[in-house]
């Protein structure tokens, strides 16, 4: 969520600060917008989530797994990083299916049978090669597309993909899986950043959608999450890209 | 050079047969031509070379690192290659420096300094980590684009990265460079496609350029192909991207 220039920067340095072994997944949405605009190519959004044709793969191929994922990379290296740029595909790390035509609720509350497109579902992560660079000392920088073992690149969501990751690494790490986007954390009240919700459980996050205080994007990040959770990862923490160290922002509980 | 699709399975399916530990390297120069144009960015080039300015960078970094990488790395996956696609960011695998005005001889004879903007000149080559991810199981597919380490991608000539790359593994392995190109070979008569020079040592090699017999991009070539065996590279063919076997095309002899 982070694509202009300066934020980058303050991310990637804060990124490059955080101790231990780390992950970084990226997404890289708006400048795939831009670009097929530039192209263009009209960006189809149903539910918030992007439809893939052709010309979209191929831009997003481009922009996430190029322009994005190396000028992260080298920006990180410049920070003494030693970053790896992968998609799912390179080392068969992320195996995925295309998305079957999928039900889903549109804004004005009718539900609808969705072609998505070239986008993938997760099958499987690849822990042991992650592992294997880690322990090797780099640093897997990640771009959201993935591959169906057929030679087709999918499009997949960046937090679905940082999940994924989590949920496989959990087998060998203590796992602290930190989502940041332009809130502070989950708010109370969608319009005053002041409202974060220091910590949540499940149960209360079922209670609070029902009650319309969760709503939109917020949803699918947090049932990623608590599923993160439910398979073995130690802490999850949503919070604004500027405290990826995850001092502040929303915890994540059992 | 193989960037029609039929030809790139092709290529593909052969370089999957290929026994033994190897590394691909491809480049992109058409599909990024094609790219900038769709962007109304306008290629200029010069000796045969790539003016690199801001724009154009971009280009190179989307459809080098990420369209053309990224779809051969998937190509690879479906015919049993762990391939892992690599810019010289990743890993820090390639650094190099931005090339200052370099006098360089036009078409017309007249001599001009040219700024070809952001391209590297290659300094080293982290021969450890390829060796790493090779004797990990993966296949390295490098894209041409290197890296400066103070955060700035560089686009660097394809067969500079295959040379270059081929001398730092020399070091640990027997190493074969093979260059493919729509060529069968180095040619007798440009124009003759069976007046292939079956092996040529770097005298002939220079007799040849000054009798005018080689010529154009192919000098280059051959220029970064004597340096990598004077570096310790047991072999180099240059030969079609249909015999990238090696069983047919021109050998170079010490």
């Amino acid at each position: 969520m982070v694509e202009d220039a300066a934020s980058l920067t303050s991310l990637l340095s804060q990124f490059a600060a955080l101790e231990g072994r780390k992950v970084l997944v990226h997404g890289g949405g708006r400048s795939a917008t831009a670009m097929a605009a530039s192209l263009g190519i009209e960006s189809r959004m149903v539910g918030g989530r992007r439809i893939t044709d052709e010309k979209m793969l191929e831009v997003v191929t481009m922009v996430y797994g190029g322009l994005v994922n190396k000028n992260i990379v080298a920006g990180l290296q410049a920070k003494g990083v030693k970053a790896i740029g992968l998609t799912g595909a390179d080392g068969d790390v992320i195996r995925s299916h295309r998305r079957p035509l999928k039900r889903v609720r549109m804004d004005d509350g009718t539900e609808q049978m969705v072609d998505f497109g070239f986008v993938g579902d997760v099958d499987r992560v690849d822990a042991q090669l992650l592992v294997q660079l880690i322990e090797g000392g780099t640093v897997p920088v990640m771009a959201p597309l993935t591959h169906d073992g057929a030679g087709h690149i999918l499009n997949t969501n960046a937090d679905t993909i940082a999940a994924s990751v989590a949920c496989a690494l959990a087998a060998h790490y203590d796992v602290t899986l930190t989502y940041c986007f332009e809130k502070p954390g989950v708010l109370r009240d969608a319009d005053d950043d002041s409202s974060v919700i220091p910590s949540i459980n499940e149960q209360q996050f079922r209670q609070l959608t029902e009650e319309g205080v969760i709503a939109g994007g917020m949803i699918p990040k947090l049932e990623n999450a608590f599923e993160a959770i439910r398979q073995g990862v130690r802490q999850v923490i949503i919070t604004h890209s500027e405290n990826i160290d995850g001092s502040r922002g929303t915890k994540l509980e059992r």
